[in-house]
């Protein structure tokens, strides 16, 4: 009887210990990758994020001013991705988690190229650069901060730069959403 | 030292169990989603391809031969993602394994959208439908098959149709590699 004791409760608590791995593996909340910063309150560069889901891709997108000169070319590419909890989350609330990062690749567009005799349209070229978008209230009295690295660090910019348009022409929660069609609820 | 035997064993399997459950979690090789087909020979529309790896957009790329009309607008946006053990298989491999399937996912252009006051540039706009290129030797004479969804299932295209120009123009593997950043090594 106590033998049996002694070998059920190991099994219990190898199994308990087998349970815990097996929830994290499959991603559970408490996986989440966070934004992390270094001591001058710089974002780190985030790890894995092209394992995230992607929500979508834009072409050259643009709000000229009044007085602005238009752009000429088609512009960049940008790919946004988010952590697969936060976007979980966004799917089953309509709001974006506390510590979400909306990782945006930049990329150069293409037009030619050796192989494929493209008549017309566009591709990704040359990797250009990363951004983020991160909700995170502990760090930005607006909830939301805007980055853009320039190695394994990125400062956040100032409020005027990116969160007021964002604020104004997000469509849900400072969020372009109506450019991500898995995003349309 | 019976007792222990008896403990350490169990201990033993119990982790054992575990190790493999972890293991499928993060996703090896033997749980890479593969093709399934049905009776008639029509592949099933693969499930959670939008967790799978992102490799690329598009917009609009043509192929114009002589004589034809050169295509009018933007075109549509193409969005393609491959199984996360494909992926790692290729970036090691230079090559697809057995039962890769690069789903491929068009969207509508969209210009202008009411909150956004955009001046220029493209986003992804309403869903248009997902095709797929399936590399699977048993099905597939030429390995590579290629079909779009019509609903719950699809008929692969008859050879002439994508299968040559994916030969002819693809930079590696029968796939346009050249046009998924991510993909070139």
């Amino acid at each position: 009887m106590q033998i049996h004791s002694i070998v059920l409760l190991l099994a219990v608590l190898a199994g308990a210990g087998c349970g815990i791995e097996v929830s994290k593996a499959a991603g559970e909340r408490e996986d989440m990758t966070t934004p992390e910063y270094d001591a001058a309150g710089d974002m780190l560069r985030p790890e894995g994020y092209r394992r995230w889901v992607f929500v979508g891709a834009t072409l050259g997108l643009r709000y000229t001013k009044d007085g602005e000169a238009e752009d000429e070319g088609p512009g960049s590419f940008h790919n946004v991705y988010v952590q697969p909890e936060a976007y979980d989350y966004f799917m089953e609330h309509g709001v974006f988690p506390e510590k979400t990062i909306l990782a945006m690749e930049t990329y150069e567009t293409g037009t030619r190229e050796p192989k494929s005799e493209l008549t017309g349209g566009f591709f990704e070229d040359a990797f250009l650069g990363l951004s983020a978008a991160i909700k995170d209230s502990e760090r930005f009295e607006e909830k939301w901060g805007y980055v853009t690295f320039k190695g394994a660090t990125a400062s956040p910019f100032p409020k005027a730069r990116c969160f007021d348009c964002h604020e104004e022409h997000g469509a849900v929660d400072n969020v372009f959403t109506q450019f991500y069609p898995i995003l349309k609820r």
